[in-house]
């Protein structure tokens, strides 16, 4: 292949502003490339702490940074906010929304996950999940209203309707969202109504296997579902959810009235994967060689949540530290494939002598509430305050930005000492929210 | 009057949950009244700082808290997230969306203002104004998106456009919104792009009149003036603004290109003053007593922004000083009159024996920018780094709740030192900015 500029620097483009993709960029950062980062939001967003801008313990702004901000000291990165719809492998071009196109030399996908509602996207709709900032101000908007409703409702039976909230999903999001709306139900509000008795509401954690936290030890598996209960959260355990609608949950045949339902019980790869012409899995991963590149396309990779990378057997889950890991490994790679191509993009890559990708499991952790969290970490198994206090060290030590940390840090020990939690404004859409409620009387 | 409950409570129910309502609400915090207070946000806003938030300073979070959060401790105060749609006086019910309402036998209306587009509604939608965290957040997504498509865009006249600002309006709000945005592009951003230099935006504050700041001493406006011009900001006075567009504005025959106009021109009273059945002023304002009560409801008031309140032969301005010393005043009028009823509601009110409400002017502040502003307290006149200091001191000091105090003093100091404004995240609506850029070609 000869090259029309033989002088030009590699093209390296990343398809999302998140962990994986951040974590390429930050690994050539002395390198002869140009890079462009393109993420349809402004923004990087620290994920793991979403759950608490959806239960009104941090705003947006706590929680993520400008992409822009990120790598505004690294000169050959240019950030583009727009929406990528497909990409032409062979003409090595990224089509984005507009007619707008971004040639590469390289291609990182790293656009992340969305939710999986395993077929019935109608319960979208009355069972929200929780991965953009806008669906946690939603899903805030919608935990704070029935509270709201509550309080108006006269009907005793309506009421406790208002006041039952279901989390669906006893994976970490879960066991985090049913911690949390049960912390506001019994603690932050307590004092706040004069009709209800917030301490009423019942809080139902479903999940449909035999335990929560599937993968971790029986041990911690237990921990987390006693501290759960004495929260006050209602563990239901080998349930299945045959039905939801706008005022109810039908579990086994019952129906539970409800006005509240969480989403928590599966993810699968961002839309993007949809319309790409590669190899993927059930969950719309793209499958991955183990360099990381995709199966017919040596110069176009795939890492994060979007990828699906086999390692003994099994599928490496979709968590930040996954993320990272693949990220600094392929932003390695490619570090040395430049450096040692004397920076000539278009010279045919040696994807035989590329290093295989191996993840590494320094632990993993999760937090249930004030105090309560379990934590495995080598060996080593933790609960209660002790793992909590480690969940919220390292996730403060990871949220990208200074401000942010400094801020967040600043609002824990507040919410800590108080059991406030003092972003529990509603501003998302309310004519929307209205317009629902009143369309459900079908 | 015969009350078919002799034993029962007054009923004060307050419509809003601004500085003015709240500074009601305080005042009868010991007295045996049942109060109510009605707002369709479930947060008090510190409506003068939101500024920050439409230009990424601020999150929404930090400069608001839940009104059932800020009443939590006194006891004789519920709190209704309600659209008020009307009030029977004859009844003494206050109406409310789907059919509620409420009964008062004291009514307090204080529900704010809104913009004013001196019937010119269709520029609303070019010119988008700042009085809901909404208006922040959209004005926000239009100035950081309009960098992000002058990174784009290659036809430089194009460019230019989505790099012009235009703030209309030469009030407080504008001098602060101008001088924000000069900020933003000549410092926060300065780094930040590959294909632009922001620097070559332009940020024109434009005002009717022949000065700055109408009101404020000769001298003031003049240093206001000043220090925008320092900052880059071009002012332009005695300019009539005559057309705007999706693509730019018309003043004084002549057409300036730009993708980013902020309205700051005026504000009229908030909806509700429309569905009253009372005299209002040109601008919406209900006319009110010496007692602040209306001219023919003995037991309904109206305070704030929504009232047209005179003090030698001028309507007191709508600033929070007046709207605090207003629900002070009309507190305290309450308390008396409830204690000296003995707390029986129903009993003929004595406005005769009312007393008569007064402002008085502690002085008056204007932001510019980072260590520039004007002040004037009492006969002292300051500006530069010592108005803004008192400036930041004295907003911080009253907002309301001591976390948002300590959050924005941290962010505050990080901004100060830094520049940045981490707060730039886009995430209201973004495919409606969408629709609205396609259907702009017409």
């Amino acid at each position: 292949m000869i090259d029309a500029e033989p002088n030009r620097r590699p093209r390296v483009v990343v398809v999302g502003g998140g962990f994986a993709g951040l974590a390429v960029v930050r690994e050539l950062a002395d390198v002869a490339v140009d890079i462009t980062i393109v993420d349809k939001n402004n923004f990087h967003l620290f994920q793991p702490l979403l759950y608490q801008v959806a239960t009104g313990g941090l705003s947006p702004g706590d929680i993520a940074a400008p992409i822009r901000f990120v790598v505004a000291k690294q000169k050959n990165v240019s950030v583009r906010v727009a929406e990528v719809t497909g990409v032409d492998f062979d003409r090595r071009l990224v089509r984005l929304r507009e007619d707008r196109e971004l040639p590469y030399d390289y291609l990182v996908l790293a656009a992340g996950a969305s939710s999986d509602y395993f077929g019935k996207d109608a319960w979208e709709e009355f069972a929200p999940s929780l991965k953009t900032i806008n669906d946690a101000l939603e899903m805030r908007t919608r935990i704070l209203g029935a509270f709201e409703e509550a309080e108006w409702e006269s009907d005793p039976e309506a009421q406790q309707g208002f006041l039952r909230f279901v989390v669906i999903g006893g994976g970490p999001t879960g066991v985090e969202m049913a911690g949390a709306v049960a912390e506001i139900a019994f603690g932050t509000l307590r004092k706040e109504y004069r009709n209800i008795d917030p301490a009423l509401a019942e809080v139902h954690l479903v999940e449909m296997g035999p335990a929560l936290l599937a993968g971790y030890p029986d041990d911690l598996q237990l921990r987390a579902r006693q501290q759960l209960e004495d929260l006050g959260v209602r563990v239901r355990l080998g349930e299945r959810v045959e039905a939801i609608d706008t005022h109810g949950i039908v579990m086994d045949g019952e129906r539970l009235r409800t006005e509240t339902v969480v989403w928590a019980a599966g993810v699968r790869a961002a839309e993007l994967s949809d319309v790409l012409d590669t190899d993927r899995d059930r969950k719309g991963r793209i499958r991955v060689n183990a360099d990381l590149s995709l199966p017919a396309q040596n110069d176009a990779f795939a890492i994060g949540d979007l990828a699906a990378f086999e390692e003994e057997g099994k599928v490496l889950p979709g968590i930040a530290p996954v993320a990272v890991q693949m990220g600094k490994h392929l932003g390695q790679t490619l570090r040395k494939e430049v450096l040692g191509n004397g920076a000539r993009p278009g010279r045919k890559s040696r994807a035989e002598a590329r290093p295989t990708f191996h993840y590494k499991d320094r632990g993993t952790m999760a937090t249930i509430g004030r105090n309560r969290a379990v934590a495995m970490i080598g060996k080593h198994r933790f609960s209660g305050r002790l793992a909590w206090a480690s969940w919220a060290l390292i996730h403060l030590f990871f949220l990208i930005g200074f401000r942010n940390r400094l801020v967040v840090f600043v609002q824990w020990i507040w919410t800590y000492l108080t059991w406030q939690r003092n972003s529990r404004l509603v501003y998302r859409r309310p004519e929307e929210k209205r317009d629902d409620d009143q369309s459900d009387g079908v």
